[in-house]
Formats: structure tokens, sequence, C-alpha cells
């Protein structure tokens, strides 16, 4: 996709193209965070240095995580990372190369690539179909990436029962969480009773603190879960992970102060009102839309085209990007976000709408 | 070791135990670093916000280390990382699962323990061994942790015509590159003909720029290595690396300027000192020593005991703190540090040569 709208961009240097394709954020890092970390730079180059970390996260950030989002665990329970993309597949290493793994379509493809890098043997189904069969490992992704769907706590509940019907372990993807706000829905699987037995919930900074180029990730790991993996995963930690960067970590602290929650909420208020913006007008234009409610994605159905018919001739039509739904292994859908700036996606709506409006 | 330091001192608060166990630097991050890394902050909060960065490394980097160190190679085959622990197993991934490793010891433990973690079939055995059998991938750490011994030039060239014989690929772990000095020694493997058929180097910014808590490394992959793994190593990447964080990597670029270098420079320097005060303080005490002239460490024989029974004689009878060799897979010796500062080695060594006085 990016390299056909580079090619593109290359070839029209003159089209306004607006990109409703972006996964980044489009929000700077707030003050607040940005001072503690200048902070951090001194304190490294005084002193107070501090060299290797605890590989496990900094304690302070741990504590803070649980205090903040996680009170029912213990720190020893709660990890610190890089990144919730490594930290999905990297904890295939704890379970054995041939647990049967489900991932349900549309995907984030990450879960499909980096279990193939890893040797693993997965299968990729419709989630009813999953339901109806035995799997080790279980990804689920909510909100969705792509569709910005979010579970109910009945929908969630059904799969938290597969589980432990099943033995199976749940790997909960939950980067988008603080964008989860409708009734129903739930913030985090350990909301749902018998949870703590079969899943791990992974959250991050990268959307909501802006973090997407500083990298810091968090992850849990219930000491119920069977198999309880903890002691050998703090093993496979010191061995096989560097601990996230001492400054990014300082920067993940700050952003649980007041200051720094501020920014953040006015953000994902902003973000929302965007995807919000979006779900309406594509309703209007007799899109079937889903999503966008408590994600900062939409999946909409394509009309007349299939999915890379459709990225074409809106970028070279009316140079507006959206994202194939083939990406995510599901064809005849395209993702669209609202991680954009207000003022591109009503560009975007105005030429999708006389598009509409023409045919 | 780390856990039976700690007890003794919690049991005697009142010693001054002085650690010749050092395995992290000393000296804060330097001032030209320090303020790029601080600028960096102010950049990612500000409209030149940069998100996700380019999975291989930020290009303006990868074009300093290709500058600085590799002026033989193109961009494309430099790629930067969070940490050559990771590096060096995560390398692996592109390699058949049944690829017979080779490491020899004394070993540093984490190519074993990496090993374990992604399922492969490693053997440590002696150098001389490995050379009569035949392997897919040899580890080379060179400077070597823990004998702190550096290669000759005749000594790399015998291991790479052994991988170009038996096409075997040698990870090659540079991390104290820096601190090579000697004549006949090589800096890098890349000065030995055919190496690039044959050789990964792997480098850090972790001791020479004080970057072991802020997180940034590097390795090269020759685009003529047999077998040519770049295309797919980049799709890996891309699928099971998070980048490293922007301000480190921002860091690092600045650990080239001359400002940046002058001090690198004299910590080295500093650190080699106390290598060298340390290998002829324990030569006159009649100890054997190997390394201490072209890296940061000194492997010693023991005299009567083994290396646990030193190293707990040491802690609880001298308060001194040696790593015993058993850590590496090889008893009858143990590391010494040079990572400190001066004062607490001379402190060290007055009381060492006390004990070998009363014998």
């Amino acid at each position: 996709v990016s390299k056909e709208v580079k090619d593109y961009k290359i070839a029209h240097p003159n089209a306004k193209v607006v990109s409703l394709g972006i996964g980044d954020v489009s929000f700077p890092i707030c003050e607040h965070v940005k001072n503690k970390m200048k902070e951090a730079c001194d304190n490294q180059a005084s002193a107070n240095y501090v060299g290797y970390g605890n590989y496990y996260g900094l304690l302070e950030l741990r504590q803070a995580i649980k205090e903040n989002e996680y009170p029912d665990f213990s720190v020893d329970e709660i990890y610190v990372s890089d990144g919730t993309k490594t930290d999905s597949i990297d904890i295939l290493e704890m379970f054995d190369v041939n647990a049967r793994i489900a991932i349900y379509a549309p995907l984030y493809p990450i879960y499909v690539n980096g279990s193939y890098c890893v040797n693993r043997k997965f299968e990729t189904k419709d989630q009813k179909d999953i339901l109806k069969e035995h799997f080790d490992i279980v990804y689920l992704c909510n909100p969705n990436n792509p569709t910005g769907y979010a579970f109910t706590y009945d929908e969630l509940k059904v799969w938290v029962d597969y589980a432990l019907k099943n033995n199976a372990v749940i790997i909960y993807d939950n980067v988008y969480f603080k964008f989860i706000n409708s009734p129903n829905t739930v913030k985090s699987i350990y909301e749902i009773a018998g949870s703590k037995k079969c899943a791990i919930e992974l959250r991050s900074f990268s959307k909501h603190v802006s973090f997407t180029g500083i990298r810091c990730s968090y992850y849990v790991i219930p000491n119920e879960l069977y198999p309880n993996i903890n002691e050998y995963w703090k093993l496979r930690t010191l061995n096989r992970f560097n601990g996230a960067s001492y400054i990014a970590q300082i920067g993940a602290l700050a952003s649980f102060d007041a200051p720094a929650q501020k920014v953040i909420n006015k953000n994902i208020t902003y973000y929302l009102k965007n995807a919000h913006y979006l779900r309406e007008n594509f309703i209007k234009m007799g899109y079937e839309v889903i999503g966008g409610t408590d994600a900062p994605y939409l999946w909409i159905k394509c009309k007349e085209m299939n999915s890379w018919e459709t990225f074409r001739y809106f970028l070279k039509e009316l140079n507006v990007v959206v994202i194939p739904g083939s990406i995510f292994s599901l064809d005849g859908y395209f993702r669209v976000s609202s991680l954009g700036k207000y003022e591109d996606i009503v560009l975007a709506i105005e030429r999708i709408m006389r598009y509409e409006e023409s045919k």
C-alpha cells in the first residue's frame, strides 16, 4: 500500500493526497512526559546514572501500572516491554512448538507473519469455527484492528468460557483499550470471571501517549494462569529481552500523572470524534460500517469493487488513501482510521461524498 | 552471584565490599550525547514529532555507522537494534531448526540460554574440537567475555577459513571492539579476507557510550553472506522487531560527533589502565592471567580452590567480588572486570595482596 501511494505521489506531485490509512498517531508527546524524559536524560549524564535495569521493567513503572490499571495483580505479574508486536509472538516461546494456534479473520497480519517466523502452526478461521474446535492458543485483538469493533461483555465471556473449557490460553491484544467507552463493553479481559486462569493481556503506551517512536508496552501474566508460566517467563526474559529504554520507561511512568492524563483524555476524545464523524458519513453514503465507536478504526464494506480496486480507485480518482481489507486477509472491506487530523478527515469525506453523488 | 553478594551485605552491613565483578559501565553518558537526546525529546513534543521509525534503524544513524566503521558496506547491510543479547539469538530464526551450532567454552551464558529458548541444538566444546568437525553456525565472541582475550589476525583467520570451508556462518559478537589496541589484533572480522561471505558482526553502543540503560546496538549482514539472508531478514525485522527507541538512536548518532568521541576515548583509556593495573598485579601475585590488554575483562586461574570456593572466600574474607568461572561453564578460573573505578580496583588488589602475603 505505502509503495503504491508513494509511486502515485511521485507521478502526481500536485495531487493533494489525504490519508485515512494512518496507523500512527498525529499528536506529539505532551509537555509533562517530555519534561520527565529530559530529566531522565540529565540523570543519565550524572552521578545518578542508571545502567542495566530490571529486565521485567522499572519497579516504579510496574507499580504505577498496577495501581492505575491492575489493582488486583501483584507487580510480579506485570512486565514492561518495548512493543506489543513482539510481546504477542515472543510469548509463544513458552508453549509447545506443536500447540494449535487460532487467529480469526480479519486479522492483524503480525500474528500470522510472526508465528511463521517462530515456526508455529497457526490456523486462520472464522470466530464461529474456532469455537467449534479445540485450540491451545487463541489470539484475540480487542478493540479489534482492523475492524474497530469492541466485544460486549457477553461476547467476550464466550471466549473466556471456551478457553477455560479447552485449557486454552488467550493472548489478548488490548492496545486500544483507552478508546473503549460504550455501555456493555469491557476495558480489560480481567473483568470477566475466570479470565485470570486463561488470559494474558497486552497493552501499550504507543497510541494514547504517542509513544510509537519511543517504544514502551506492558502486559500481565497472571499467577493463576494455566499453565503457570511466570517462573519460566522470568528466566526467558532475562535471557531474551534487553529491557525497554530507561528514558522510555520514565516517560511511561510520567504518563500516569494528572497533567499527562488530561492531555491523553483530550486526544482520545479527539480521535473518537473523528471516528464518529467518519461513521456517520459513511453510513449516510449507504456503506455498511463496523467499528468506530470504541476504537480508532472503521471497517467498511466495499460497494462495487473488491478491496484492492477500491483502494486504487480512491487513491487515483479521489486522492484518498484507505487500506484494502486483503491486507488483513479479508477482501470486500477496507479499513479507515480516525488517527489523522479532523480537517483531513472532513476533506476525505467531502471527496468520497462527491464521488458517491456523481455515480 | 548477585544473590550471595546481596545476602552477605545484608548480614554484614558494615563490610566495605568492593566489586571486581562489574559488567555494567561506571561513567555516565557524556554531555554532548545527553544534549542531543534532550533535543530529541523536545522534537517528540513538537510538530516535528516522529512516530513509527524505520525498523532497520534511522537512516542517518546507519549512514553514520557506515561512514565511521563500515565504509565497505552499504546502509542496506547495516541494522540498528536494541541489544546484542537478542540480536545474537534472534538471527537463528533465519536458519534451520536443526542447524548444528557450536559455542566454545568458556562462554557468555546468553548464547546457550538463548538457544534453549528458541529450541535450537547447540554444542559447547573446546575451540580445537569445533575446528575438527562440521558445524553450520559458530558463535565467536571477540574480544571475549569472559576471558578478555582478543584473537590475533592469524587466529581469527583460522575461523574464517573454517567457516568458508564448511559453509558455516560465524555470529561474531564484537561489542568490546573499542578496547582492541594491541598489534596483530583485528578490530573487525571483516579485516579478514573472505569474511563477508561467512560472518555477521554485532556491535553495541552499551559499553563505550554508556548505553546499557538506553539500549542501542547494531550489526552487519553482508550481501555476500552465504546464504544471503538480507531479504528474508528485512521481512523478519518488520514483523518481529519494534525498532530501537528514537531517542536512543539520536543519542547513538551523536556519539559519532567529535565531542563525544573525545569522552569515549578517554573512558576506554581509563578502563584499559584499570585492566593493565589488574593484570600487572595478579601476575605479580603469581596468578596465571589471560586478557586485560584488549578488553575490560581478565580471566584468572584459581590457585588452591575451585571457582565458587574462590568467589566465596574472596567475598567473605576479603570483601572482594569476583565472578566464578563456572558461570561461564569453565571451573578453575574467575573473571575480573576493569569497568569499575580505579580507587576500588586499587583497594581490591591491596586486599588480595595482603591475603596472598599472609599465606
